[in-house]
């Protein structure tokens, strides 16, 4: 049972998971070197849920296979658990990132 | 310039992503399908940034390199980005989904 | 079983995928797209047999760890599986195409 | 220039290779976690090429879009050497493997 207070954001996500992983004393394994092929593993099994889908069952997954939707759901919290750790292992605020690379990617591809 | 005015959380970002796009009419290329792909692919190049690194060394990248230090963060911004846009694609919410993931592995993993 | 009587070379592997997609009628999945992706799942598998490991422990695992030897090499099947079937949706020749690109490479990175 | 006698082979591909690479001293870099890592990458860079194209499209890429496709035929090149320079780090033969692997799968999936 994890005392955690905010469940809304990223800054309490990552607060758990820093818990989490210290409770069991894995520190010294989850170098950014690491979590990067972490993450990268999760990706590809993200990948192999979609990979016989046509684009168009892509989108309808969601509703037309509970199951794979689920299997998906369970994908993209690894995903976003090792990024939230991979982030905080460089000190890196990823919304704020984001939103800075987005200002420069706003004037590189101008609106239509 | 985006009318932007929640910059601190994923909602915030998943918001004007989906105002980028929309901006731009490229709604019909971005199928879940096609985000994994796109997802995958900025994952590979933040490897390509830590693949020769020791894991010691990726841990001091961020104070011992300044070049490579924002490089990986423009490629973490590009991750983020994309998982951020699968997940809208997708409707999950990514944080009460990592939660919920965690809430399992937190029973499978006990503490030592 | 396979007629296959060349097991020595990538041809030969080449003419046994192709022969095991239409003995099951699966070639209108294996797309260019679709075996990418494939191809990115498996390496994902291989990252996670190697991602906790140090540099060195990579290099000893062979003999030091029989059971993930198996593995990896289970996982290097996929990917070498799944290159061999992407290339020959693509019509290259994946032998004599890298040895174009070395050519390249080896002008590009002068002996020391 | 190589001495390279055989090219047609995967053999001579990895000779060539570890000649590369020893002539050039990089040797240390090369264990396999890091090569499992530069083969990601490599990969990355080939779902880039495709990410946006449809299943159809991809099929068509090689002849509609010579300049995409030689940019694909480049990322292959470069997937294909981390991929016989990994093996050899890990004293696999490729070949012999995949049908090793290939031998299970065809039990498993019996033709239709």
């Amino acid at each position: 049972m994890s005392p955690v207070t905010d469940t809304s954001s990223l800054d309490g996500l990552r607060d758990r998971l820093l818990r989490f992983v210290a409770d069991r004393q894995w520190e010294p394994y989850l170098t950014p070197k690491n979590l990067a092929m972490a993450l990268a593993g999760e990706v590809g099994e993200l990948l192999a849920e979609l990979q016989w889908l046509t684009p168009e069952e892509s989108v309808a997954v969601v509703t037309a296979d509970p199951a794979a939707a689920a299997r998906i759901r369970s994908e993209l919290a690894d995903v976003t658990n090792y990024l939230v750790h991979l982030a905080a292992s460089l000190d890196v605020d990823l919304v704020a990132n984001a939103h800075h690379k987005l200002d420069e990617v706003e004037v590189r591809y101008p609106p239509v």
